[in-house]
Parts: C-alpha cells; structure tokens; sequence
C-alpha cells in the first residue's frame, strides 16, 4: 500500500530534507515519526547508515521515504510531497493524526497537512510534472525581530518594476548554466520557467516561481541577481547577457536559504 | 531629550514587556541595548531592582523606558511604542541603526522599526488616544510547523460568521468585567470597542480590534469566547447576556498569548 504525504516544515536548524549523518534532516525526522507510528524502534544516525549500506532495505526494520524536491539546509516546505509503502493498510486519517502525534513531540517543526492512498505507479519525485517556490524578501531598514529565519532581510530600497522587467527575460525555455549550482546534478541545464511573479505587500517582497522542474539553486541564484537588479547595481536588461554568458560567475550571489519556501507540487 | 521608538519584537521566552527579576523580559533586552548604545555597562537583573529600590533615578546610571501597553508573557508587538529620555542630542537615524546593531546580537528577537524625537510632553502611554491589536488563529486540522508560537492552533472548524454576529454584541461603550482578568488594575470595567473586525484569509482568521485602551486580558477572554461560539459552543446572542452578567465565568477561556499581537498605537 503506497501512501502520500502534504507535509509543512521549518527548515531552520536542519540539514535540509535528505538524511545525514552528522545532523538532524526532515526526512529522518519524518521516518523516526513513521516508526513510532508503527510501534517500531527508529533506527539512529548509524543504524540508518548501516542498513542503507547492507541493501537489505527490510521493509519490516525501515520505512524508506522518498520526496518531490529535496530541499536544502534551512529551505522550508508549505507543501513538500513524500511518500512512502506500508504492508497495512491504513485509514489516510488515522496516518495523518498519529504521524502528528509523534512529531509534534520532537524539536524540529513539521506537520503532515494531508494523508492520501495512492496508487502504486505514484511517485512523489518521478511523478511530478510542475513545482512551484516561494522566495520572501523584508525589504526595509530594520531587520526583522518576528520573520527571523522566514524571510532574506535587505535593507537597501528594491525598485520592484526594474525586478519585474529583469524576471521577464528569465521566462520560457533557457539554459539556466548561469544560475545552476556547481554540485547541480541535473543532466541538462535547460529548463522552463512558467512562472516568475514578483508580489509585494507593504514591507515583503514575494518572488512566486513555476516550472516543471528545477536546477539546483536555480530559484535563489534568480532571486539573488534580481535583488541586484532591484538594488540597481545590475540593468534589467543585463539578464539577457548574464542568460547567454553560461556562466555562474556572470550572475549575483546565490540568496539565503531561509527566504525559500517549497509551496506547490503538481502531479 | 525625548525619543519615541516603534518596536517590533518577538513575546516567545520573554516574560512579558515589564522587567522581572526571575527572567528576560523586553523592557530589560531594550534598556540593555540603549545601555550599550550610550557605551554603559547595563544594570544586571539584581543591580537594576536595587536601583528600583533606592528611588535614586540616576539619569547617569540607567535610562527607564516607558511603553504604550505593557504585553503580558507571550504577546508579540508588530508596534509596540516607547519613549525614554537622553541628556544629549542624537540624530533620529543614528539612534535607531545604534540599538538595532546591539539588539541583533541579543537573544531575544526585537527590532526598533523607527526613532523619533518628541516633545517633552509625549509619554508613550498617557499621550495614546488608541491601541490596536491582531489577534490569529490557525484554523485547521495538522498543527502549526511555520507558524508555531505565531499563532492560537484551533483544529476544529470554526464558523466566522456566527463568530461576526457574536463579536458585533461587544462593539461600542459596554461593562467589560466579563472578559477582565482577576489581576486587572483598571479602576473602570467600562469600555469602548471601536473595532473587532474578523477577516479569513485561507486557513488564518485574523482578529483585528481597536479600542482607546483595554482591560487586562480583554482581548484574550472575548477571542477565547468567539472561539467557543465558532465552534457551535455558545450562541452567538448569548454573547450579550455574558456582558449583562459582568461575571468573568461566564465568558470563555482567556486564548493563548502567541495568538496576540499589539499593532498599533494611535497618540
């Protein structure tokens, strides 16, 4: 039985989703929650490293999980999709309130929004055909006491139309080499951007980003050469160079993790 | 010289606004700041009590600051309003870039949003004609990741309209002993409500309520009493014979404090 997750985290003091072994993840702390859920021990940091090592993948010692987008150390998830297979089956609801019982006991924050059955051909990652992101600035003088660790703090006025105008270029189908991250391991580096919004309420700035798939960094490397833009150190129509330069130095700095949110999967 | 700041800050682990001996308080993280901005060595917990005590009001010791409304432990401030007086002239800007470079180095979240120079007849509380606060609840049924000490979790559905219907009773000049803490220290129970608006915006129920001052827990009590009426507990008319009562049990339980924020403050 093949059973899908909506889940909610705060990537704030974690490793980002994919397990590690110096350090707590959400995807370890999702799987410690399914094995108090089964009534089982979870397995630690080196029992984990063990069993991925022997292959076994015994289903009656671990539940493997497996997750649409793996998000990095202090990226956060309104909607990150997993899934995983269980011998039982289980009522959805009962998933959902048991998984949050255990979790809402441990340090790190998350919360299962949604429990599905889905079938078994369904796979959070190989079935997804779009994701969409969410990149919040503070854009004001003072540095935030209430979004600490929610959203980029730049103090310097963005002009938001010269943001709006440089995101244009970005849109369509483009290699994105100048916003790709050296450890990308995306075979191609052509992608389509569907969507580049760029929303401003009173102090916040939202960047609102689709596509069917990302490269790595791809969304703050975008984020982090319009906020450049905005600052007026870059033309807008500069995008257009930096886009043919192929070249990661060409663009600005990759943006802070913790303005990145995973907010929509679509199957 | 008197400055009048406009403070954003964080009520998790604080013991309130009001210095206390036995914790961290935002009183003593912002004399602690404009210590150090003024290149002092700030009065420790103990050091400042004995101050308190000795009733010397030594300018050249300690700076006290006097603020709008005195949140209780929990309560957050979207705009919070102090003043406090200084020997020496200081440029506005200077100021608030100075003790937002010593706040950021603190624990406790706070961020001065402005400073501003006032007559000597401003004092941030006696010169408010009005205050406002929002009080959030997170209406539904996976518990706050993102939003945790944000926001009132509230699981089961909650009927905004008859909650309107209810909160529309409260409005205008009433005797608020019903919703008024034990502790209050006001010598009149009587109020007037100028606003208590409630606005849905996806899972989020905003409270927004405006009045020239408030009793001591008020907010807290009339929202724990909505709450009840949203979720079919009490019907919304009955809201009147809960004021008619002046009777604190009869009103419902006071909400939790994270749910609140002071956002405004009217002179």
């Amino acid at each position: 039985m093949r059973y899908k997750l909506t889940l909610e985290y705060d990537g704030t003091g974690i490793l980002g989703w994919q397990r590690q072994l110096d350090g707590p993840s959400a995807q370890e702390n999702l799987e410690t929650a399914i094995a108090r859920f089964l009534g089982r021990t979870p397995l630690n940091r080196e029992e984990y490293a063990a069993y991925k090592e022997s292959k076994e993948n015994d289903s009656s010692r671990h539940t493997d999980t497996f997750v649409a987008g793996r998000t990095d150390a202090g990226v956060h998830a309104l909607a990150q999709v997993a899934h995983f297979d269980l011998d039982a089956e289980i009522d959805p609801f009962r998933l959902l309130q048991g998984l949050n019982h255990h979790l809402r006991s441990n340090d790190i924050a998350m919360s299962v929004l949604k429990a599905e059955k889905v079938s078994n051909d369904f796979h959070a990652r190989f079935s997804a055909v779009g994701r969409g992101y969410v990149y919040k600035i503070l854009n004001r003088r003072a540095f935030p006491a209430l979004l600490k660790n929610r959203v980029w703090w730049v103090p310097c006025p963005l002009d938001v139309e010269k943001m709006r105008e440089a995101a244009s270029y970005l849109l369509g189908n483009h290699d994105f080499t100048s916003f790709r991250a050296a450890a990308c391991q995306a075979k191609s580096p052509v992608r389509t951007l569907d969507r580049l919004d760029i929303v401003q309420t009173g102090e916040e700035i939202d960047f609102i980003v689709e596509a069917r798939s990302f490269l790595h960094h791809q969304v703050r490397n975008m984020v982090g050469t319009l906020k450049m833009v905005g600052c007026g150190q870059i033309p807008p129509h500069d995008m257009v160079k930096i886009l043919e330069a192929k070249d990661r130095r060409c663009s600005g700095p990759n943006a802070p993790s913790c303005g990145l949110y995973l907010n929509k999967v679509v199957y």
